[in-house]
């Protein structure tokens, strides 16, 4: 079926083809690639664009020898087809199989691990350290996409490795856009395009300044700066990397083999770091991904021949499309609303809000940090931002929250989406420690709505607040509950009764209240009567309601998909500490002390006994074991 | 005693003065500056460094309805003092005082807080953009070291602001250094000097080009690249600027008050973001803080006459020194080893291993992500790297501890100094969160020692772990212990008891454990008798001590310099609650929900009822609600 394809199982196998066969073989990686992700689902429109380079890059390294360091990650996928992982690749982003970025716990020739961006050259500038510390000759090569250089620790990285000197290939992968199309003065810069009219212009801005040169003595300085100004239009894109203490190549052009090739091999011998640009084009190859990139960025199961995505989802309304409604219901409302992503606008829901209402939407590009400070500064001078970035990639920026939001007690509204299990992506991307490492900032306030009705109101509760606000919401569709027209603002810190019973309480908060309530009606045919609680605010606690609820039953069951550590639980188990509270008997659900690899939602709750059953079953036996001593499992 | 200064309330009346007055001016805040910093200690070098520039700012400028932004904000003195704080200077740093940084809350010429670097430009981004959308015409001003440029954030700031092409002034305060000698490809290319020859180079280099210009046609992207190489050693350091779309002017001499004022008369009138690159001599003024910068930029008490530091500490050697001798200690056995700092080789006593090993040694700039990024891809390539920073400024790298080094397992030890209440900095870097923030991540090992001598041995454990591991030890002196001189490697997860006692078990970690012995003395007079344990291990637990100890007492209380919430007390609960322990009360001691101001450490260590005192105070209080029921308190 692939016949050249189907005998390569190293990059070395790769070697051995001529290289004029390369090109066939990129046609067949490519038919691969849509025959798989069309049924697995993935992301697409990255490793379509980038099948050549990576042709190219086995062909002329020794992987691992060599170190290939893939940014993201996303766009490995054609590096694993040729280091042995063609057989398993139909379980990619699968539950059990394959991850669908690199890792290194899967193959030698991943040589570092990914998932968030623009970690590539930093790993790659620490791994040719310690070669030279080794005296070894491997070379280093990390490849970034254009985006991922906008984040700030690839910036950081740049700067080390122009003043280290230590050899080392980056090769920037630009196809003018990250997720969604890219931004920023650098991108712009980037894509410079030189005109016809180059020669005739440069002719003459040197003619002037010739003249101009003072023939003895001037102001060398002031000299100087008039020349870059006259020049600095004839400025291609290498000028930035050069100053930065790279050699430069390019732009070169991504998809021709014969072209990469030269390039690469020259580059082997090269010493210093060494920055090469290529150009590839999103989708490559694939008309419906080239048309629409972002919507084959990361896809679902699709039809080869049409390009329409599978519709496999049911009719209720995502929580990212609900927020981002809400979003602009409110700010119809109130011109000091603005909106935050961090090159993330249809992911996050934002696109209708950009819409709607262009001048107050900012795209900062893949900087998290930069973004929430931005934030913070708008909110500092009256303004209600509201930043949508997935929680895991908050992350990047939790000193700016401490730092810069909440030490001040600016009325930020962080939108965090895909809090909790997000599935396919797996550990990387997984929103599970948003609690624990939010929840001891001062000032926070942080909440997480049981469905999308709840989502709106929250919203509007958040952005409100006048003070830091952290709402966290779970990846795919709601329940399809009926939406409030009248979007109210909720009590900070108060919870929900939704089930009164007296033999126990599971108290759950956001996604898992829904389940809870669940499980409580299958304790209720099991005969056991329990009390569910919608907690929906982890900081400040519905002291009242919990202690009472405590002091009732007894019997505490807490549920949340976040880890164990410092998580929702911790915080109930520290109310009752406060308040003194010693004869109640608590049982925490969460994450456990591990990282959850990929797979569904629905299968992962289950693992975790994290579903209606999980819970059910989880105070079955908690209630099992009520009457033994309570001293006596120690030891 | 200043004639001048005395009469300046406000930036108001700063503008009264005639501009020739304001050298004089200049030198009576120097005058000033000494006087207060030599009694209080402080940030002096880079606040002698910036009178002119601050006067300059505040004289072209109107605060508070022009916001200035001074990015980590110990340079702004000056500005502190012109702004109606002169007469509480001398409170600054102090307990109940004024902060050492801008402040909000402290005066509405603070318009952004900082203590942490590399912010001010997308806070000022923030502004600059709801200046636009309120349609004001104030502008907007970011004060930024060429240190803190080379922090990420920085960069994504200044990607966005020459995106947005709103009104922003930057002004680059170049002292080639930041708190030591700057380093990376950035600073390099910013101090590049202009020799004589420029004129007669640039001269030869474009009359070559422009006899290869081709009369039409030829490859323009070839060529453009050919010009670009022959023309880009005389490029300015504007070039990098330019490049990401900001007008650049400068260098300018920063200590020239005609010149600094023109040039921002000039600047109020230009639009699109500007930057403005100003030299400045760190200690401008005070010999001995000019000659030694890096020892008077942040600096206790001295004597103005000598420049000799005051000598406050007793004998005992400080953790840091410790840590640094122990690290080159460990280093002479095992080539592996490296040592990683962000800027700080001298606070974080790097500096001896720098000395002995300097190719082993890296000094990444104000960069702690790519640092962490940096060590985790030495780590995956066999190395054992140290990464030395202060706890509060490991928040900036969350993200990359959990994405590179705890997610991959890779064996980078995090050598925290710093941690817990650090003193005169205040709210912002008091190392009070990173338990909570650590903790819950998967993989990681968490470690804090009660004294100099265990932190030798703590050190030996954690590189030798073969995993990630954090170790955080307090600022100031150890107790003077006698060091082992045979360093042993702990067991991973034990805990140690040091006094025996059966009616309560103070459970302390890291710099809290001398103090608990020292309440159990205390407590011993009054009839009580309480274990006291070192629990060394935050992370795993010592699962078998803590049981056994809880079952025989009964009565556990938890001490931390570490946020309440998610901290060490948390953990314990967790583990109590995990093994269905119910019976035994909890009191857990730590830093309360909410920002601790700056003072001595004893001053907020007894504040916080964390010295043997508090303890002893809160062990007692705690035992007389022994026998209270245990839910009476619910309601």
């Amino acid at each position: 079926m692939y016949p050249l394809l189907d005998r390569i199982e190293s990059p070395a196998d790769l070697k051995k083809l001529p290289q004029e066969k390369l090109a066939e073989l990129a046609a067949e990686i490519r038919q691969f690639l849509l025959a798989n992700v069309s049924r697995t689902g993935g992301h697409l429109a990255s490793n379509l664009g980038c099948v050549e380079l990576t042709l190219a890059i086995h062909y002329c390294f020794n992987s691992p020898a060599d170190r290939i360091i893939f940014d993201v990650g996303h766009q490995a996928y054609t590096h694993k087809i040729l280091t042995g992982r063609r057989d398993r690749f139909y379980t990619q982003r699968q539950y059990q199989g394959i991850s669908g970025f690199p890792k290194r716990s899967e193959s030698p020739h991943d040589a570092f691990g990914a998932g968030h961006s623009s970690t590539s050259i930093s790993a790659g500038l620490g791994m040719a350290v310690g070669r030279d510390l080794q005296g070894s000759d491997s070379k280093v090569i990390a490849v970034i996409g254009d985006g991922s250089m906008t984040g700030g620790i690839a910036f950081e990285a740049l700067n080390q490795a122009g003043h280290l000197k230590k050899n080392l290939i980056v090769i920037l992968n630009d196809n003018e856009m990250s997720i969604s199309k890219n931004v920023g003065a650098f991108s712009s810069f980037l894509s410079k395009k030189l005109t016809g009219n180059y020669y005739r212009d440069l002719k003459k801005e040197m003619k002037e300044l010739l003249e101009g040169i003072p023939a003895i003595g001037g102001n060398i300085l002031h000299f100087a700066r008039k020349a870059e100004n006259s020049l600095k239009g004839f400025l291609t894109p290498g000028a930035l990397f050069e100053a930065l203490g790279f050699d430069y190549f390019g732009p070169l052009q991504g998809h021709n083999l014969p072209h990469l090739i030269e390039m690469l091999e020259n580059a082997r011998g090269l010493e210093g770091p060494v920055l090469i640009h290529v150009m590839t084009t999103k989708g490559k190859g694939y008309q419906p991904a080239e048309e629409n990139p972002a919507l084959f960025h990361g896809v679902g199961p699709f039809d080869v021949a049409t390009g329409k995505v599978t519709a496999v989802k049911g009719g209720a309304k995502s929580y990212t499309g609900i927020f981002g409604e809400t979003l602009v219901r409110l700010a119809d409302d109130d011109p000091k609303i603005v909106a935050i992503t961090a090159a993330m606008p249809d992911g996050t829901g934002l696109t209708p809000f950009a819409r709607a209402y262009p001048q107050r939407f900012f795209d900062v590009g893949i900087a998290e940090q930069h973004g929430l400070t931005f934030a913070a500064g708008l909110a500092a001078d009256g303004f209600r931002p509201v930043a949508a970035i997935y929680s895991t990639f908050v992350q990047r920026a939790y000193d700016q929250v401490f730092h810069d939001i909440c030490l001040q007690k600016l009325p930020v509204t962080l939108a965090m989406d895909r809090a909790g299990l997000v599935g396919d992506d797996g550990p990387t991307h997984h929103g599970v420690f948003d609690i624990s490492y939010l929840r001891h900032l001062p000032e926070m306030t942080l909440m997480a709505p049981k469905d999308e009705n709840e989502l709106q109101h929250m919203l509007k509760t958040a952005i409100y607040a006048d003070r830091p606000v952290a709402l966290r919401y779970p990846r795919g569709n709601g329940y399809g509950v009926r939406l409030d027209q009248e979007i109210a603002q909720l009590p900070l810190g108060k919870g929900e009764m939704l089930v009164d019973g007296d033999d126990v309480a599971i108290i759950a908060i956001g996604c898992t209240v829904y389940p809870a309530r669940e499980a409580a009606t299958m304790l209720a045919e099991r005969g056991i009567r329990a009390t569910v609680i919608n907690a929906r605010f982890v900081k400040p606690l519905d002291r009242e309601l919990i202690l009472a609820t405590a002091s009732r039953t007894g019997c505490l069951i807490t549920v949340e998909e976040n880890a164990l550590q410092g998580g929702f639980g911790s915080a109930v188990l520290e109310l009752l500490e406060q308040e003194g509270v010693t004869g109640v008997r608590v049982k925490r659900l969460g994450i456990p002390d591990r990282y959850i690899e990929q797979g569904p939602q629905p299968q992962l709750r289950a693992d975790l006994g994290l579903d209606a059953a999980g819970i059910a079953a989880s105070v079955e036996a908690f209630l099992s074991q009520k009457n033994r001593p309570t001293l006596a499992r120690i030891k």
